[in-house]
């Protein structure tokens, strides 16, 4: 490894998503429902986000599945959503590409791209994602170390695109209360090793809407530049991942706690 | 799942690569390099598997590598090199293919189709080579459950490509003395639960070459319907895992060893 | 690591639990019930694996138990059925000790000790059960890598008991099919490390009843000098285990199958 | 599960060492070093962590190694030593115990024990930990379930003893930078489904010195009741654990940041 080295570049870097600056000491919060399901869905929760100061929201148009007959996203319609509500709100919007063949058409519709865990040894992806300029959030794999994990981000810093933001979101283990075991001790690792920012998604991480303010508190304190989470407007009806999705109640909660953490831990340092 | 199920289809399923059955009863061998290096290396180590009886030639063209700065195969030349070769001494190749905008031309040069572990959740790349009616050989993911590999073979047979093939590689344990852990009883497991044939890969599971051999008997004992094996002319120089590739003199103990195993395993049924 | 490491004894080590000698080139079978439940179950038991030639029986007495609320075996009086059962029938018999207080009164009773996974790491019960001479069955810890299993079989022969034979009965891992992974490439492994016999459980590894003959055949395949298995005249009504244990019928099956695959792989070699 | 269950018992569980109640919402500190080595080195180590507020003491008289080569601890003079100690600087003391004929002497030394978590499913020794009253610091296993802690702890519960307060360690995972990785879910998933108190152990989990401090902050964020680190004079010259151990300094600007950070979060609750 060479680019994503600490070694190679001693300050931490910053990446821009929009007008949001990530991995310059202040927390930055990526929120929004886990699939675009429907232009009201959509616009609700950037709303609700938004007025919490909330700049940047997540949706996703392509959903990797792990069976085919799963809802696999709204694909191309979602994008347009995507960018819609985007615009209309003034947030910036970041989603998930899957294929390469995605790549071109994903830029134009979104700010910033997400590679997901299934796909973070999918080195075709991670070069086409390098060869555009747009920022990327790169999931840790499922089961990768955190090198390969910095392996990947390589991948793409070595096409010229150095915008990657690292996204910890839990790894398999044999522990079955959680659906993931969210790795904290990958935040500190990561920035003795690299100069990347690094963000947590806690709710990919627990699987469990009770989790994700505990964990999301803990990932700051150990250091990470931010959160994404997973907000849903009614996630008893959500089409995936409704059982680690927060309604508006609860994420305004974790939007409280969030703020006041963040202003006591600066004085800690 | 519906098609991979067993339930779907009482009788094991039958793939053919060439003029091999992989699945009828019988053991299959796919011998090879890991990466095609050139016309020599490959014609030798074809000429020796050949004389041995084995009809199925492996080696990579587009190599998955964790770090981009290792030998990422020969690309194109690879596959030329591969379908010369396979022409010249009448074995049937197949090579790893990484990338869906590949898939079209790896299919011209290939009998058979390989999706690498790194890949077993890249369903993109699933659903094309789904569209392609060529045999796959399906790794299991680094991490996968059986279900979710049966799950990402049921991507490529809903695209109507039923000819596939499961290979258990090994997966990711906390022992460090094997590269990977083989699941051995992910064997009787996939052919309860399904009706497809499954082969084992005893050189990237145990990562050394004195394991190849009893990991294979054992993959045989317990029900496999082939094997893949790395062979190399000159493991020492080999561009990529030369630590767990068999010279021509281990392979041919190796193959005797199979053969006659192979034929007691059948009295005993 | 000293007395276990195959740098030190280049000969295999031969271990003798009553007339039976484990480690010799032969195939033992050790078969009996998960625990000791009444005189006339371990009776019938040991009247029928004797009758297929097995000469050691197993059963547990005292039965490590996740939840203190499961059945925990019947203590002294289970040790007094299995050394009653063992005369009348001739077969050895064989029995985990858990509490280093116990050590002294199941050497009186039985003829081998077993030392179950989740004592691998009772550093004090090793010391104690190699202060005995009796024969020690060693299981692999759940999570314990072959190195520091090796290890524990040190604190054994460092107190002056070398009669250690070394148990494969699954790692944890996050597969849920299975209830445990067996790790097949330990038996080569330890081959190579070790002069140590090593044996494997494939009832307590796959946790299905169905597994069990193929996980038993590979081990043989992939050179294993023995077996344990759980058999039961009535599994569906064990008070432990009953999902993995074989009936009558069954073992008498897979007696049939190791023998065949035994006299075939001796030709192999 | 009946005692340890939070349906038993909705308020939390208070657990007294001494003149500290852990569970109480305050954040409780242990420190000290992983072996006691000599008088000199643990009352330098007491005086220094008494100056800052500590009022618990650990120190491992008796010492669980992998390998029966490694130092296995000074046994009876160590627990004099922490016993001296602790009444010379006013400490309570903390100790683990290994060997069910150990505990009622280390009873007499000690103010708590501490069952480490290769000795997790070690139920004789559960059970008598469980008949003395003394408070138990249970370590969860290297490769335990959440349900399966919380069972250990049960058999502890049953004897009559409920002094006990769970330690996450850091579990088994495939990851080789740390030397385990700490389960931080671990923490609210105790709270949910028990009222027993939960330490972390910043220091085994994470295996390097630069972790313990954002690990132990990410735990206190995540609800730990309190924290155990290793601490020492000189930890380049630890007979044991020197690479994760803090000198003095850095355990000093440990406890600022702990102790500020406790301020803070009592503000967000």
């Amino acid at each position: 490894m060479k680019r994503v080295d600490r070694k190679s570049e001693s300050e931490n870097s910053i990446v821009k998503i929009g007008n949001s600056l990530i991995g310059n000491g202040e927390l930055t919060v990526v929120a929004g429902p886990c699939a675009v399901e429907s232009e009201m869905q959509l616009y609700q929760t950037a709303c609700h986000i938004k007025k919490l100061g909330v700049q940047i929201l997540r949706g996703g148009a392509f959903k990797p599945r792990t069976s085919p007959y799963s809802f696999k996203g709204l694909g191309l319609e979602g994008l347009k959503i995507l960018q819609s509500v985007g615009k209309e709100t003034g947030l910036s919007v970041i989603t998930e590409v899957m294929n390469v063949r995605d790549v071109e058409r994903v830029v134009r519709y979104a700010d910033a791209l997400q590679i997901g865990s299934r796909n973070m040894h999918n080195f075709s992806l991670l070069t086409e994602v390098g060869k555009s300029k747009k920022p990327v959030v790169l999931k840790r794999g499922l089961c990768a170390t955190i090198e390969e994990w910095l392996c990947a981000a390589e991948y793409i810093l070595l096409e010229g695109n150095s915008n990657v933001i690292l996204c910890e979101r839990g790894i398999r283990t044999f522990e079955t209360y959680t659906r993931n075991t969210m790795d904290i001790s990958a935040i500190p690792a990561v920035k003795n090793l690299s100069h990347l920012p690094i963000i947590v998604d806690p709710s990919h991480a627990g699987g469990r809407r009770e989790l994700v303010a505990p964990l999301a508190k803990a990932a700051l304190a150990a250091g990470a530049d931010g959160i994404m989470v997973e907000v849903h407007p009614n996630p008893e009806e959500a089409l995936s991942d409704g059982a680690q999705s927060l309604d508006f109640m609860e994420f305004s909660r974790l939007m409280e706690q969030m703020s006041a953490a963040n202003v006591m831990l600066k004085h800690i340092g």
